[in-house]
């Protein structure tokens, strides 16, 4: 017996998987969730039947979300992830010695849990020192915090379910409140190239903009998303990704990274002319 | 009922579209050509069941070959097109007024004509004085070239069946010796995430290097080959493709385009690290 995970990209685009074995499935209070091992990417974690993250391209979205912002600004000492279950965002950011406090907000407790035990290698910095879990809704959290974080990480689901409060103006809003003088943000951002994502990305995009005085989005690939081309957001308070990135203090750190370098992040700033027309016609 | 097309970008990865109707269905003496048009893609050329390009996005593709090395050095007059019998390739170099030459040596007629009568958007150029077809063997056209072409594109289908002569360093040396003293190659070189296609791509790349004093390789996006993340290789006999780019010359020409930018030009050679070093490791 053959067993295939086939995920819709869009209503005419099906994606499938072949499926070595089913490891979990539970039913949280937010979501399903569920883990598979597949023959090519590896163990899987996977939310209300969508792919979130794979053993053997996590490293990309990863690294993406976290080294951007870190090698714009060496002076972060304090990070809020908000979603971001698995671990990974965590782990990049446990790297650099010099933050101070990371603290991760996770609606759903079950993921952390089922990240712990399927995907250690993600999961794996959670127990730092420097680490605090609290399992609440981001949105919620993010109002209480004035003037506190250096950098918000929104390592979001797509805008629908859970993750819908994080594509709206009033989040926004909150976070670049909760954000110090530097400070930045990066969120999931979805992908220009069907339109089954196109809202989201442009719905993003288009709150964030009304809000922060700096706002660009940057690509990256990741074969299990629908297209495999995916984007995170940056907005800022003032700093440009580009042109205020510390690329000789970065490399200088000595960090080995299997998708980030300094010059993958510039080029990650120049996006396709459609995306461009896009994102400023969202104005 | 429900038509799908199916396409196995690995033995474990499956990537399937919603089709409206099959168009054509044909076999030459060298392949299987199929068209089919789709609720996603648009129109879509199949070569023995492999999706060639569609509607959709085959301007990434086509831009992608044509401009990058055009912006490298104004002076190309010259051009030799192996393959890219769908026409879209022609179709961007004949843009440039400053063309004097178009070859295109396609192997197989049916697929230029199979081209023009469904695909007229692509194949719209190929009427075009500057362009004469010949419908040969490009392995052996080119080893009758002496010091003729400044630019050749090697737009070809995978490394198996009619393309699979076109991965060789036998090619590559009767492609250097038929380029001018500034001359260009570029080639379609597969894609490092899968093993399927990677082997490819390595083979490509070395054998490019055995013959070229500067030999590089290139991304870019396209949603239906397998993982979306697509290379292709650039290789010269001394001009580097982002020192000696004429991003201010290319910019004046006010050429209008849906992909390619002359910063993402720039940013497509800064590849990720696991890519790298795949291609380092390979000379």
């Amino acid at each position: 017996m053959e067993l295939w995970y086939t995920e819709e990209h869009t209503d005419n685009v099906r994606f499938g998987l072949k499926v070595k074995s089913h490891l979990f499935s539970g039913q949280s209070d937010f979501q399903k969730v569920d883990v598979i091992d597949t023959y090519e990417f590896g163990k899987m974690l996977l939310l209300d039947g969508l792919v979130m993250c794979s053993e053997k391209e996590e490293h990309a979205y990863h690294e993406m979300i976290a080294h951007v912002p870190m090698s714009v600004n060496p002076e972060i000492k304090k990070v809020l992830v908000i979603g971001g279950g698995d671990g990974g965002t965590v782990r990049e950011i446990a790297r650099y010695a010099h933050v101070e406090e990371i603290h991760m907000v996770e609606i759903d407790k079950m993921v952390v849990d089922v990240s712990r035990e399927y995907q250690p290698t993600m999961a794996c910095a959670l127990d730092d020192p420097r680490v605090t879990l609290f399992y609440e809704d981001g949105i919620e959290f993010v109002k209480h915090k004035k003037n506190h974080y250096d950098l918000i990480l929104v390592d979001s689901t797509d805008p629908i379910g859970p993750g819908e409060g994080l594509f709206t103006k009033a989040f926004y809003t909150d976070c670049y409140d909760a954000l110090t003088e530097k400070g930045i943000l990066v969120n999931q951002n979805e992908s220009p190239f069907y339109e089954t994502q196109r809202k989201g990305m442009l719905r993003a995009v288009g709150k964030n903009k009304e809000v922060f005085p700096l706002s660009k989005v940057y690509m990256f690939h990741m074969g299990i998303y629908p297209s495999g081309l995916w984007f995170f957001g940056f907005a800022s308070k003032g700093l440009d990704p580009v042109k205020d990135q510390q690329a000789e203090w970065w490399n200088g750190l000595g960090m080995k990274t299997r998708y980030y370098n300094t010059d993958l992040h510039k080029g990650a700033f120049a996006i396709p002319n459609y995306v461009k027309e896009l994102v400023e016609g969202n104005e």
